[in-house]
């Protein structure tokens, strides 16, 4: 949004001129709206709503993340919503009221047109996170001995009737045989420079995908991005054309997916800027908690060199640098590691080769820090012991942060576990207690 | 691709029937066949690369991730592809030739042909990530006194023609004035709605997003999530139409901005999978070398307090359970500023709220911690001492995280350097820092 409009509104409702500011903001595309109420605070975001009520677009609430959306929702009267939510498409309809709680559903759902209820409910049969909860119902099928011409003059006629079930927008026309089931697609771009005599059947594309209606939107997103389609027909278990998945709905989920695990590898849950702080804390404080049990694992490591420690107090100090570096190299190998996972580039065929490379990298930069703290241990300490001891302790956790990072989400990932989630606390524990006993235990040996 | 694809040419590879395999190479689509010599090892794509080396589809370039682009352009001969290049949309051309070396770009561009050497340079002429590196030259526009039926002659006759420049495919009619500025634009489904004599210019959107040639692409990609845009007329400072984005280029700039952020985030600089391990090592040594330091300024601290430590060695046991508490919940926090900055969810406007609420957040998980803790340094060494002063570091280090771990990366943002490259080490030194001090400090004020 341009930040001279935000601005206005913002002056406007300062002026205390509300009517004035309500104008501006039913002229506005409902994502900066959904921005507005975003960098408001509590009051200004209460104001907005109240504002907005009376001819509230429903297509807002598809652009806000879901706990604001929560919450403006429970602003707004059932019946309002209801009546907003009728307007929306049947996908967005349904991505609004699915994070919903059952109260605030069936409220929403009790107070739709039959025929658009009976579309959502249905909708919301479908696995969460499936093709089903992504596709649109409002789609241009056509059998495949019709001709451009009689296309033509079909979505022509179509148009101009009132209750038309065309879609506001689509790209592709699905051609489809007595079953209902999808022989192949026509680019409208074809369906222009072809001459009004040429069947459909002449110009489709037979090599479409074709997206069963229980695909994981993961995996949805990927044929999008591999094969640049811009729809795609959703097919039911026996072939049959259900529905139409467009290109926007997938933009959505490959940024869905990608914050979900950049959040994931950070120990947040979800999105939570817009929660409270108790309930934010809440919701962090179980990712905090196995974390400590990583922690009090190292620290009895630790404590089994208490003795060492007592009598030279600058391996005290040194410790902390050995376990360390380890857990920073090692997230380098697992960061790269989980997002290869999620890309699908890194698989059964070349982990070996991943893994092993890992390691070798871990030694060449273990190796380089060996040289680096080793110098730095002996100047400090002046001790050429000390200096060696880290040395080697450096090498030792670094080579096994590498092969770790890169093993342990891939482990996860074929245990079926997310790696983006639980691969830290594996690593750290490894980097932790690999670094202080391959440093305390060395000393002890050497020093002692 | 299909398993069953993949198995097969595998199997073929395997059983040394190299022309079966290469049939089914030239079936494959373009993403697939990059998908094979990413999964490939060493030798497996020395192989591929020959059997698809007569017939190259330079489309599969466009797919690989740079290192293994560059690893397969050396290994094809100049003049093949440059043939193979010539065959790209402009766009795509400008995409693969870009990342290429000066001595390879000029290979491949003496050996394109005149006119299509001159579009890729003059590509090339715009700034790196911008969107003119990203648009395409083939469009179509017409001026606004054009009526649906002379479009559709208008397409039909171009299509027919040989050197038809016409895109393959498209999903906007450009309305253009006679200074070639463009007026608005009709999507296609609406331009087959329209009767013959319907003018372009009744139907045409004015309303829509016009992106500067030299838009940032992170910009181009938030307006076309924000606005649902499936394609968009680019124009030059005079607002004239010198190109079009598509969604599909976008989906690619969307998945690299999200990858980058996360990789930045785990210490890497880029997608490095496909790299040699020296050249992996020497990338990720940068960060290695800056913790390093983040790591000596923690030693310092500690060796401040050595005689304490020498005195109580229970200290050193417990005192990287609060550093490291405190780099987790910084991280937490630390995540979700980055990523809501890179959304735009952050903003001046709400960043004291978001910022005041993560010290809240740190002050309630430090409290909770602090407890946790407390009561089992208590146990742990039988001394209440201990347990308080455990409670109370952990409360100081944790707010003190929260306010920090949003606070950074909103300061770096405002300072114009990517918070999500350079957050973590001041992150990192300040929960260390902070940790140890509010320990030992403490510690050496209540213990001795």
């Amino acid at each position: 949004m341009d930040q001279k409009d935000q601005g206005s509104i913002e002056e406007l409702l300062e002026a205390g001129d509300l009517s004035a500011a309500a104008g501006m903001l039913a002229d506005l595309h409902p994502s900066d709206v959904a921005d507005l109420l975003e960098q408001a605070d509590e009051d200004r975001r209460e104001l907005l709503i109240a504002l907005l009520r009376p001819q509230f677009d429903a297509e807002v609430l598809a652009y806000l993340p879901v706990d604001l959306r929560d919450e403006v929702i429970e602003r707004l009267e059932p019946k309002a919503l209801a009546a907003a939510v009728a307007e929306l498409d049947t996908d967005d309809a349904v991505d609004v009221i699915q994070d919903l709680d059952e109260d605030a559903q069936q409220a929403i759902l009790a107070n739709l047109p039959p025929e658009a209820r009976a579309l959502v409910e249905e909708g919301l049969t479908y696995p969460e996170y499936s093709a089903g909860r992504l596709m649109g119902r409002t789609l241009v099928s056509v059998p495949e001995f019709w001709t451009v011409g009689g296309l033509l003059d079909y979505l022509r006629a179509a148009a101009t009737t009132d209750d038309s079930d065309l879609p506001a927008e689509f790209y592709d026309i699905f051609i489809v045989d007595p079953m209902h089931r999808v022989v192949g697609s026509v680019p409208l771009s074809r369906v222009l420079r072809a001459r009004r005599g040429v069947k459909l059947n002449e110009i489709l594309h037979k090599d479409i995908r074709r997206i069963p209606v229980t695909m994981d939107q993961e995996e949805v997103a990927r044929l999008f991005r591999n094969y640049g389609l811009v729809s795609a027909p959703v097919v039911d278990a026996a072939q049959r054309l259900v529905g139409v998945i467009t290109v926007d709905d997938v933009v959505d989920v490959i940024e869905e997916e990608a914050e979900a695990d950049m959040l994931a590898m950070g120990g947040v849950g979800g999105d939570d800027l817009y929660r409270a702080a108790a309930s934010t804390a809440l919701s962090r404080f179980r990712w905090l908690a196995v974390n400590v049990l990583t922690a009090l694992i190292a620290a009895v490591v630790i404590e089994q060199f208490a003795g060492t420690i007592e009598k030279v107090v600058a391996l005290a100090v040194l410790m902390p640098i050995v376990a360390s570096m380890g857990g920073n190299a090692g997230t380098q190998a697992l960061t790269v590691a989980v997002r290869a996972l999620a890309t699908k580039e890194l698989t059964k065929a070349n982990a070996a080769r991943v893994i092993g490379k890992e390691g070798l990298v871990g030694l060449f930069n273990g190796l380089a820090l060996a040289v680096i703290m080793g110098v730095i241990a002996y100047l400090w300490f002046n001790s050429p012991l000390i200096g060696g001891v880290i040395a080697a302790a450096m090498v030792i956790n670094l080579v096994c942060a590498g092969l770790c990072g890169a093993l342990i989400p891939f482990v996860l990932d074929r245990m079926k576990i997310d790696p983006a989630v639980a691969s830290g606390v594996f690593l750290t524990t490894v980097t932790d207690v690999v670094g202080f006993l391959a440093f305390l235990g060395l000393a002890t040996f050497v020093l002692l």
